[in-house]
């Protein structure tokens, strides 16, 4: 919207407003625009608008030329005005336009046109000295809504950022509300032009004006009026509206647009909203189909009658059934699933690669590169010590590296992230029990059940087992990812408090009797030294150490020294380590809330949008970043990231290739299927398990899952990993997530004030990958890696174990137990299951998680996926307690139950869908809007 | 709103929403009240209403029994219906009622005026068997809306905590709205009781009933009837309908009602809201009065004219200018002002008393007692330092208590804490050294100086010099405040800092090596050792001493000892402390990010809002605790607060009184005049300041200030701290203005939904002089205060600092800086001065903050409030940069300009104010309102 305005004793419109979608207002002398907000318009000004409609003149396929002529002339005809007025209201109509941010531009309503023909030779005549003098009282409006503007233009001077925000084959609408004093009755004229042209400095942007609304009214009155243009330029960018306008063959057609328009209408009481509030944009507006649908059922009068058929109609309807798609069905035929999974998965192929080029490729690969490394160092450490180092963190770098980038490379869905998972290091620590009481080859046993479990996964691949994850609802997945999540968070602080027990704090300390702090090596009496010594640590020491223990001068012996020749350590200060625990709890509480608030910071007002979700999305890095810098500065000798630098065996008793006989009598081989089949669920579920997670509805993934794929190519894993005695791998659910969630995407170039939309996941192959690559990498990137301390690290674990709860449906329930009912947010579930239910169901969640976690914790893990399983029974019999009405909204309905139900609802869509109109509509366009207000 | 439901096979109405202001409605199957939000209507619905109200039956002043009949046979009258359905429509109309929450009650409509009278004895004869076959289809809602309600009620049972949301005598008003099949047209009732009257079950609470509107319609619109019964029941709310309703005489009345309502309806569009949203209620509604005056002037057709001229009307209104009250009026009259002061305490000074009985004060005596011993301890220990001990911790903790009591019990502003400042502290540093190089007697120096600067301090007082106040501005009292915070910020950052150098962190410790890191003393030399000794440390040791130094075990000494006695400390650990530099940041930190997670928490969803208020109330106390807690726990020897514990001058060469003569040439007595002159300027800047902002019209301050009282006591207590050898006090702004946040008050029982309001401060003597009887008992309190580690305290200090700078509009100014246009929030200010003004505006403050920041680091500090003076010079510049529209949005206009300005607007107001009604009218009353649905 421009004002007209008086600037330096001329007259001129100057913008005052628009609309792409939202509202935007110049701000009063604020000379900027406001924040996109939704107009909220006067009942009252919506009358007057259809009053104008119908009073004025509508003049519809005119040509662009001499515009102002034809408008005035059609009044005159009309009889609407005197002719005497006619070269004063065109002399206002041609002032020039002046945009906000913008020097006014010297183009008027005059240059309509002039680019395509003759036109305005009268703009010299038009200014005589009667109508300069009215100008003096003379305010008046134009508001001009551009809408559907074409590409096809190049005014560069005139490409600005808001260009970008106005899709392509846009058309302006321009409206011109103002206020004179020579007229004693309204002049409204409403102009449709047979082609959309550029009317040179109208729009602010180079967008091609089809729709032109004038009004100019006697003083005193420019409230009103700038009221009915607001509400013009709102109705045409109304979806519906606009095709109203263009479709319109008369008058008629118009007041009946806007008749529609007002029985559509939101009205808010005047007692409960303050008009002044700008109203932000909503997260989701209905969409134009949904509305005409509506309309249409309306006109045929069925709304009513369909709503009224359930109790309160309005959103009654039942949440949207869990769909697994069509990856899981049941094929019949052996390897039909593996087969459909290939067939899906090669037409994507080459965009998994070039999709990965993005600059969040770069922020996710470093980020999972962290959380794998982190991950393969404390499962290559337990490893190690479970095994005696047959397997250690080398063996743990190696496998993660090749099996994830094989998995990346080849897997159905490239987005899940294997490593080693904690059934499976409780699996090989039994495993080297029994093997080492029983004088079994560790290595040859485990090579067998490797194998057969390898079968076992094909088996199940070519049987299509897979397909009895249907069954496994939101209670299951929740209940395990929760699972997961809490021994992530539990990990990270464990290790956390293991600080403060390996680097004790010396509590009595006085900074005042420093003198009497000391820790000495004291020699043993030489005797009982050599004695003692003789028997374990000298063993593989050579004797000039031997020999030189008797000349040793103790007191320049280290702590470790000091124990290996069996000195004593002796003092107050021995067991203390200073500052290092504290420093690490810094270290690791500062990385996490770190991530934590810059994640946060992308919902902050700060910064450009970009440069905000750049900082989000490197949150991670970044934290971890200023944390090292923090630890090099002091400088402390905190616990450091240490990765192998050699390239061979942690044990150098064995080699890179593990032979299948020779040490076990044969029945091992065949001996070894049972407890295979132990691995095999567990491998099973696990993978299954953490895929459905992965390819929930709510990731938006486009390019359909594997899940018989992702199966087979973990069989083949596990059979080479068994052979070059690596460790097994298995997807990984929260570093999965993590990968999902640092690849996630959303729109860019909406309307103003629109929200972005989520609108899926980078789907590639090449983070992943690259972040195995790098992985196998590490062992020669040691010196760089070795500055990182272990308690960032830690920090960032916690980070991911509590970033992967968030976003659960559970986890939001549980937090309703502490919120009275008034701040609940408004749920879909809260609305139609009562909260007793919904406790209900949180609280049996709760029970089955926390008898999981206590078998967790026992040797009982190793049936850890069989419990799973458990989980799924409980969920069965879930279906005695609660109605599947409250069911559906809670979790989803079971696959036999639900099909029923979506046969009926299937039915009932159809007759929804019947009255739909037939979208023979070309697609539908963004229409943009601006108001101008000038003022004399 | 009830609905009509059948269970257990008979008809019942079920509540289904309420309206107190906003709607809460039941929502399906959840058996909850969803959340208060506004009433989203469609138009339509309120256009069928007011068809409805054209054809159907409108009842006014009915009395209150046999209602149905009389409702029913009026239609019938009116032939409306035939008379054969008199019977049914009864029967529906009688059905029990059921409450949301609650076993149906059984009672029904026919208990309508029972209590009063007679009543419904064809409750029997209604349930024909022809109906009973009805009510299969039969649906049908009722929508109870309460409103005015009386308080002389005693239904014990139902009385609720919804009751105490419902103000007292408000009345009810009851929407039936039901769908029956033995209608072929709608049931139109429209009911205004001559007397409230209580109709049993009727409504959720006791509260008499006063209007009824029925609707009855054939099925198949439940949805349509339901969308007329919210329509009602939102018009019954609002308050300008609701006098309608009160007054109106006929039908056309209502339907002018109607239309009344409908002209001011705000309406969304379509294509931008989503109306599945529920609006949260607004902080703000236009308040009746408003309303009614906009309405008036519509009628009177002014408001456009009026609007229109200035440019755009709607929010052109300049601010409210900034007033100080009649309390800096000059009044011309030697002492006038000190007077009017006093005349206006004295009828406060018994609610000053028992105002102070609240729970909160608890809180806030605590909080600010900890800031107060804080800020005694801190400027104790550097008057110490910079006067060799003349005033140190002792005094300093009397002084405080002894000037603060006094000034809280008889000062103009009780809500001033009063403290040793910065200036102050630097100017007697100055002192002490001319008078140590001059040879004069501080202490009587000082007293002089004290004596002087109380006279001028009378003199300002007795000449009403503080009216001069007035032309501090925004900027001033902005510039002043934020500075102070700056430097408590900076303080407290100092401090923490300061502990990492007193306890140096040992960075290139090996916990390895442990056994090479000790600190040993030494024996010196015998010969040397004493030949040094001699000189100073052992001058006042006895000879004992001496004697036994031969005979010492070095190595059994402390550290302290060890350099006492000249040893020397040999070894790599003596500079070092360790865990204590890192603890005490973990401490500060930590008890500074609690205290605003903690404040924060008011906000969050959980826990009843009580809760949450108490525990942002105690945030700083529960911190200070749990951190004091933690380090306890862990036991390590970070520095204490140290509290003297035994009542003595600090030194012991000065008595308790100061003697006027005696100890320098008389003409000192005179001369002190001079610097005096300084002091009183510092004092009376730092004191009036500090006053103008606790003063700030933004606390809604009701007990008036006392500027000049206010001066006297300072003036008075400055004497007497002089005489007393104690330090100066004056009022400490931060701490003043954390001592009002902790005391502010918001209204508690508002309609559900609505925003509690600030209503303001809780203004009382009784928490300032707790604090200081606290302080002064602090000396007993030692054994206590000891564990509070003093990083704890400067984490406190921190908070205030960084407390007292929010919601100064100079800080959300500079944040703007950051923010790009369309973040920014939607200030009033933005949106009606340009963006680059207000950065230039904002830039003239950081210049200006920053000269002085630069100045009170140097030994300039000592004139910083004669700098004050020049900010005030600088603010008259201004004038000439900005105009005077700019500088009213960002600013406040200087009163001279000002004068002629609020003449002008007085004229203004007066002209509004005259189309207002006069407000003959009774107290405008809430009013309530429930929706029941039943269905069958």
């Amino acid at each position: 919207m421009d004002t007209l305005q008086q600037e330096g004793g001329e007259l001129e419109w100057k913008e005052s407003a628009r609309w792409v979608k939202f509202e935007e207002k110049v701000e009063e002398g604020g000379e900027r625009w406001s924040k996109p907000h939704v107009s909220t318009l006067t009942l009252h000004s919506l009358f007057e608008l259809r009053t104008c409609l119908q009073t004025g003149s509508i003049l519809l396929d005119l040509e662009g030329y001499s515009l102002p002529q034809i408008i005035v002339e059609q009044q005159i005809t009309d009889g609407l005005i005197p002719p005497d007025l006619k070269e004063k209201i065109i002399f206002v109509l041609l002032r020039k336009h002046r945009h906000q941010t913008k020097k006014p531009i010297h183009r008027s309503l005059a240059d309509m046109g002039k680019s395509s023909n003759t036109a305005s030779s009268n703009r010299s005549t038009s200014s005589t000295s009667g109508i300069h003098r009215s100008t003096e009282d003379l305010r008046s409006r134009q508001s001009s809504s551009l809408g559907r503007l074409r590409e096809s233009h190049k005014h560069t001077h005139l490409k600005n950022k808001f260009m970008k925000k106005i899709p392509r084959d846009a058309e302006a609408s321009n409206v011109l509300i103002g206020e004179v004093d020579f007229l004693d009755k309204p002049f409204v004229s409403f102009v449709r032009l047979a082609q959309a042209t550029t009317l040179g400095g109208l729009t602010e942007v180079p967008v091609p004006t089809r729709f032109l609304f004038i009004l100019l009214g006697p003083h005193g009155k420019t409230k009103s009026y700038n009221e009915i243009g607001r509400a013009i330029a709102t109705l045409m960018v109304d979806d519906l509206f606009s095709d109203v306008a263009y479709k319109a063959r008369d008058r008629e057609d118009l007041i009946a647009g806007v008749d529609e328009f007002l029985d559509e209408v939101i009205v808010l009481p005047p007692g409960e909203w303050d008009p002044k509030i700008r109203i932000e944009p909503p997260k989701k507006v209905p969409s134009a189909e949904m509305r005409k649908s509506v309309l249409n059922l309306n006109e045929l009068g069925q709304v009513n009658g369909l709503a009224g058929g359930a109790a309160g109609g309005e959103d009654e309807e039942l949440p949207a059934p869990h769909e697994l798609g069509e990856e899981l069905k049941f094929t019949g035929r052996i390897g039909g699933g593996l087969w459909l999974d290939i067939k899906r998965k090669i037409p994507w192929y080459c965009s998994d690669i070039y999709d990965g080029f993005h600059i969040q490729s770069i922020s996710a690969v470093l980020f999972i590169y962290l959380g794998c490394i982190t991950n393969a160092i404390t499962f290559g450490g337990l490893l190690g010590d479970a095994t005696d180092n047959y397997q250690g963190v080398m063996e743990s770098f190696l496998g993660t590296a090749l099996a994830g980038s094989v998995f990346c490379l080849f897997g159905g869905q490239p987005l899940i992230i294997l490593s080693s998972t904690g059934p499976i290091l409780i699996f090989e620590k039994l495993l080297y029990e029994f093997s080492k009481n029983n004088d079994v080859d560790y290595m040859e046993l485990r090579l067998w059940i490797g194998l057969h479990s390898c079968l076992q996964c094909f088996l199940l691949v070519f049987s299509d087992a897979s397909y009895i994850i249907k069954y496994m609802t939101r209670f299951t997945e929740e209940g395990f990812s929760s699972l997961i999540s809490f021994i992530f968070i539990s990990d990270a602080i464990k290790k956390m408090v293991g600080a403060f027990k390996y680097y004790p704090i010396n509590r009595g300390f006085k900074p005042d009797y420093i003198t009497a702090y000391k820790c000495e090596c004291i020699a043993p009496d030489q005797a009982p030294a050599l004695g003692l010594n003789a028997s374990a640590p000298l063993a593989d020491d050579n004797m000039t150490l031997l020999f030189n223990l008797t000349d040793l001068d103790w007191s320049q012996l280290s702590k470790k020294e000091c124990v290996k020749y069996g000195g004593m350590l002796v003092g107050n200060s021995c067991k203390y380590v200073p500052d290092l625990a504290l420093m690490s709890f810094i270290l690791f509480f500062g990385t996490y809330s770190m991530t934590v608030s810059l994640k946060k910071f992308k919902f902050s007002r700060y910064f450009p949008t970009k440069l905000r979700t750049l900082i989000s999305d490197f949150a991670i890095i970044i934290s971890i970043l200023v944390f090292c810098g923090l630890d090099c500065l002091l400088a402390l000798d905190t616990p450091k990231l240490h990765v192998p630098t050699e390239l061979k065996p942690t044990r150098s008793d064995r080699g890179w290739l593990v032979m299948p006989f020779g040490k076990n009598p044969w029945w091992w081989c065949v001996a070894s299927f049972v407890p295979a089949l132990l691995v095999t669920i567990l491998i099973f579920m696990d993978q299954q398990i953490s895929a459905v997670i992965v390819n929930r509805k709510e990731n938006k993934l486009k390019k359909s899952c594997g899940y018989h794929l992702d199966l087979f190519w973990v069989g083949v894993l596990m059979a080479v990993c068994s052979f070059m005695g690596m460790p097994w791998y298995v997807a990984a659910t929260v570093i999965s997530i993590a990968h999902i969630d640092s690849l996630k995407m959303e729109s860019e170039s909406s309307a103003p004030g629109e929200q972005p939309q989520f609108l899926g996941v980078r789907e590639q192959r090449l983070t992943g990958t690259l972040v195995f690559v790098l992985t196998g990498l590490s062992v020669f990137l040691a010196p760089i890696l070795q500055y990182i301390p272990m308690p960032v690290l830690y920090g960032v674990f916690l980070y991911m174990g509590v970033a992967s709860l968030s976003g659960i449906q559970f986890w939001e329930r549980i937090k309703l137990y502490l919120m009275p009912p008034k701040h609940q947010p408004d749920f879909s579930f809260l609305r139609h299951v009562p909260m007793r239910r919904v406790h209900l169901f949180t609280l049996v969640q709760i029970v089955c998680l926390a008898v999981l976690w206590i078998l967790k914790s026992t040797f009982l893990a190793i049936i850890f996926p069989v419990m799973i399983l458990g989980l799924m029974v409980v969920r069965k019999l879930l279906d005695l307690m609660f109605s599947q009405h409250d069911l559906a909204w809670l979790d989803d309905i079971l696959p036999d139950k639900d099909k029923k139900k979506k046969e009926d609802e299937k039915k009932k869509k159809k007759d929804k869908k019947a009255p739909e109109p037939e979208s023979d509509e070309e697609v539908r366009k963004c229409t943009i809007c601006q108001v101008w207000i000038c003022l004399s």
